[in-house]
């Protein structure tokens, strides 16, 4: 059993963090989800969804793979040295670092992505890669994998990433079949990017 | 400024619910979004996703647009006499009304789909149409219009429906710069069905 930790913040995008929560959650006997922040308190996403979450302090178990999402609220956490800390020492300790959409803009803030591959969010590119020179920033990919670090680019490409970290533990057929059974048209290439435009 | 109302329940699908709801939430001059659940207590998806509702009772705006999604959580409210009928009346009170994967078993059930075509998840596709067999069930579907009703298929089916909502309102230039913008390769054709297998 490997213990997902969402680290949340407030005014992060749905989507980036219950797309990937939906794939592994397919494999419960596999993959147990904490839902972590600094405090502990209700944290809501951009669109209005509160949800409780645990204090990092506090968590039950410790973090196997670290998943980390974007949206508005990663303007506010780049800026959020306490959190930056407490990404980086999570991901120190993770086996498997995932980010989502802006989410490795706080990644390359932090400095665990140094002289890594890594994507992001296509409209929000400037930004992000303004957040670190040490970065090696890939602008056309679905997703990067790079050492323990999966990033994916905008939003819904954290559901095709999700079902690449499980193809790639698990084999493409136990990934197909969640797909299959979520009925979601997974972009199986992580080099193929709809929506880079040159 | 139309109000969305999700009506939840305990073990509903993560994604079922988040997925629109990281579509509509795109549109904040348009839609605000409200999460009720009969009792406004906390309520939790199949995966943990512990999230804060308010009762049915206390809503704050008058419903013109009610969503209701699926999940194993709807084996149980099948049964749930008050349920069904607050939905039903909830059903009747909204301009329009939208179903993911399994929810549509829940309108059926409750008789607001009596007489009407709708589709529902594949891969628990003889339970939903046992519920009712006043429906006009339709198989082969994206999704399915029929008056003010929306029903879609499995999980990632809502995205899809959800956009296509968007779409007959909003002109399908919005529903594809929302695409575009959370990187989501939206299936445009309510009538292609990837997921169907005579």
């Amino acid at each position: 059993m490997h213990t997902l930790t969402a680290l949340l913040f407030d005014d992060f995008e749905t989507l980036d963090l219950f797309g990937p929560i939906e794939m592994f959650g397919r494999l419960p006997d596999h993959y147990r989800m904490q839902f972590a922040s600094m405090t502990g308190s209700i944290t809501s996403s951009k669109h209005g969804v509160a949800m409780q979450t645990i204090a990092v302090a506090e968590l039950e178990h410790p973090t196997d793979i670290l998943l980390i999402v974007g949206g508005m609220g990663t303007r506010k956490q780049v800026n959020n040295d306490l959190f930056l800390q407490t990404l980086a020492t999570l991901a120190d300790q993770a086996d498997w670092v995932l980010s989502v959409c802006t989410g490795s803009a706080l990644l390359a803030k932090s400095g665990v992505l140094d002289g890594k591959r890594a994507t992001s969010n296509k409209l929000a590119w400037q930004w992000v890669i303004s957040q670190s020179n040490q970065v090696n920033w890939v602008e056309q990919a679905r997703w990067v994998v790079d050492d323990k670090f999966y990033t994916s680019s905008g939003v819904s490409a954290g559901m095709d990433m999700a079902l690449g970290f499980i193809a790639d533990r698990h084999g493409v057929d136990v990934a197909r079949q969640i797909a299959n059974h979520t009925e979601y048209r997974w972009q199986e290439d992580s080099e193929i990017d709809d929506f880079y435009h040159a």
